[in-house]
């Protein structure tokens, strides 16, 4: 099976039994000094040895000059040498029987010189395997392995995400951490010389601790490949893509950028389309519906129901559902009479059900669990507006402790509208592994993913037989 | 003038020399209790008369036990009362020859109670001019008033926002603060029984403290009379409308919420749009272009730069560009001489403009320094991500310092993109009255605001040739 080969062919990039850093530095600020101090502080168990020629001990490793002198055998090396010395060192990699190498170094292909690159990747082809170059490196939570020289701090989480933007995947790493986002993986993809998304992606799909697979994508290469093994992988797992470079001028930009050619937009969104890849405009869209993905089941139906404290919102919710092709369920009889029972007369037991702002977070308990137990309701999208007379907080802790005593599987994503409270309830929330967002158009656009997920599975189950 | 006259005759709804709480309590959590203590803490100047039939003190204020017995005259009443006594005291308000009340009441059109609602407006008209019922009052801050049982704390700003929704509004009166979009008012319209959208937008585009208004609507009655004073209004001051119901189900909901006819929602765009009226979808969108229309001036042209220190978030700005029809400039030959002069070779000179990222705040000073005096650039978005090794605050303190310097007078929007430093960045530049996000896609559709203010503009100057 290509599948687990694969796996097994890239597993040292993730799980290495020993790395070594050629151009490792003494000097704080410096790349080779940044990711040495990364991976020692990260809490990765493997050996790791820095590469210098002036050698010595640095952060209180020994130091060798090369690493055809490190005294075992080396898994991963990481190369942050200049450019001109990379080939080199990429011979001294393959003698030493390193398995893979991530080269960080810049200078490539992405400045058009596309010679030096492939002369490399001719040195280590059958040999060792290639990251890069031009990337800022790989984490991976399993291991935790921070094998970059982003930042020290990494949330652990489900999501594999690879980008071809270094400056772009730097700032969301911080990001992950900011917006709690927990990540299982990050790959700095580079150049793409040898390792490319199709490999990372059929690694991935067979990772226990991934959950979905998030993509910065500006070129590709292989789009065949690609194509192929992104179609069995979303089988499995969702992928999300952001694909830059979708008109005329942003395509030249990123060409001018990473080397790539973005290619024809349509074909790309076709391809995507056919193979189950999910297609994002942008950043904080794609982390919304990664997080509604990566925090819930994926819905039995389309019915969905709105439950709100606030009736603008619910509107807004409403109208953002239809123009989205989302289908708010009719209430029916038997249901509307459950929430009759719980609800003040004034509220509306329609969809969206709006509870009123008098409500407070024992009746919002209430109904929830109402529409957890219906069996005309298949997921649920809770808004909260924050009133002047009940702490949002609250509002998040009955929530959570309605799923943790009662384990309902019905997928939920909720909005709190509001200032510095209704903030930390969207935090509480978070950490509780829910999905939610500061506004309600966020947690209708998330359930949009989340009703995507289930149309496909639909479809191919459908096709199945 | 029916322009000024309409001013002078609201202007006791923002500017009152005295106001009387008519329902005022000593309880706590009472909504007539939390309006007095707002009223009493929020820096207001004038005269405050709680009035309660048990009468006594509240809140060291003595309470009178009708407004007739309030000793001098009144301008505005604030009504609490249950909605069986609203009739009474309006007749009480009347005979005491009260310029205005604000009916915080609920209980009457938005439940199907239509006959009470007309009652008191019939009792009223000639007489006083009524906003609400069904409102949680008004903030203004020329005044320092927060009649308003919402939160104590409010950001003074530019923008006046106008609410149909209540719970919307409280808790965007918290958001206000939590982002810091300042305003210079806040209304909760309620019912509309009376006072209308309209005759805010009047007095609004008259108020110099208000550069923008900002209106959440369900419902209209007397489109007419909207749409003529819009259309004169946004000839001086932009309008930005989130206008729900636009959805069949959401025109449903929003008629159980409110009891408006949302209409048909073609008509309403179609109006907006020959009223210039700027139409959100929604509530972050809509202060995402209120920000960058209150902090910049009109672009003189269409000729937008993008400055990015990560190539991946320039193409993808570059792309959102293109999809909103904004037009990024050809760099001209002496332009990028210019740019050249100042960035490292590796960088792009191209629009997006990346300066990569090795390049610390000096230098992204110097690149805006030259964009901000080329004649070939009328509007910059500059991207920020968050590196490794330079602090983004330095890039927010670096563009302050620039504008403070320099004092240019040229429409930028900003995104800082990464974690925790690149908030306070962002804070920072918010701070700094700058038109700042945490998307660059956000920033790209604040510029889209700008842009489409410039066109309206243009557009008017010459029809009026």
């Amino acid at each position: 099976m290509s599948n687990s080969k694969n796996r097994d062919s890239l597993d040292f990039f993730f799980n290495p039994a020993s790395v070594a850093i050629i151009g490792a530095s003494k000097t704080p600020g410096k790349i080779g000094h940044e990711l040495l101090r990364n991976l020692t502080q990260s809490g990765f168990g493997g050996k790791i040895f820095p590469v210098n020629p002036k050698a010595g001990k640095i952060l209180g490793y020994i130091c060798y000059k090369s690493i055809v002198d490190v005294p075992s055998p080396v898994d991963l090396g990481i190369v942050v040498v200049p450019a001109d010395l990379v080939e080199g060192v990429t011979r001294d990699c393959v003698t030493k029987q390193v398995k893979g190498i991530i080269i960080i170094t810049s200078g490539f292909s992405e400045v058009g010189n596309k010679e030096l690159e492939e002369r490399i990747v001719e040195i280590a082809r059958g040999k060792l395997r290639i990251v890069g170059p031009n990337t800022f490196g790989i984490y991976y939570a399993g291991t935790k392995m921070n094998a970059t020289f982003g930042p020290t701090k990494v949330l652990e989480g489900h999501t594999a995400f690879i980008t071809q933007s270094g400056a772009l995947g730097l700032a969301l790493m911080d990001w992950t951490t900011e917006e709690k986002y927990g990540v299982s993986a990050i790959v700095s993809i580079g150049n793409k010389s040898d390792v490319d998304d199709a490999d990372l992606i059929e690694y991935f799909s067979s990772d226990s601790l991934t959950r979905s697979i998030l993509i910065y994508m500006e070129g590709l290469k292989g789009g065949r490949k690609f194509y192929e093994i992104s179609k069995s992988a979303t089988r499995k797992k969702p992928i999300v893509v952001i694909k830059a470079g979708r008109s005329k001028r942003g395509a030249q930009a990123a060409s001018s950028h990473t080397g790539s050619i973005a290619g024809q937009d349509t074909v790309f969104s076709a391809a995507f389309e056919q193979a189950g890849i999910m297609r994002a405009e942008g950043m904080t869209q794609a982390f919304d519906w990664i997080q509604a993905i990566n925090e819930n089941p994926v819905p039995k139906g389309e019915n969905l129901a709105i439950v709100t404290n606030g009736g603008g919102v619910g509107v807004l919710a409403t109208d953002k559902c239809e123009a989205l092709g989302l289908k708010l369920t009719d209430i029916s009889t038997n249901l509307a009479d459950d929430l009759k029972q719980i609800m003040p007369s004034f509220g509306s037991v329609k969809n969206p059900i709006d509870i009123t702002a008098n409500a407070d977070d024992v009746l919002y308990a209430k109904v929830l669990d109402v529409l957890f137990r219906s069996e005309d309701v298949d997921s649920i999208i809770a808004l909260f507006c924050q009133t002047a007379n009940i702490d949002p907080v609250l509002f998040a802790q009955a929530i959570i402790s309605l799923r943790n005593k009662e384990n309902f599987k019905k997928p939920l994503t909720c909005a709190f509208i509001g200032g510095h409270l209704s903030q930390i309830a969207y935090s509480t929330m978070l950490e509780g592994q829910f999905a939610a967002y500061p506004t309600a158009e966020r947690a209708v656009d998330s359930m949009y993913a989340l009703t995507t997920r289930y149309r496909q599975l639909s479809r191919w189950k459908a096709e199945e037989v």
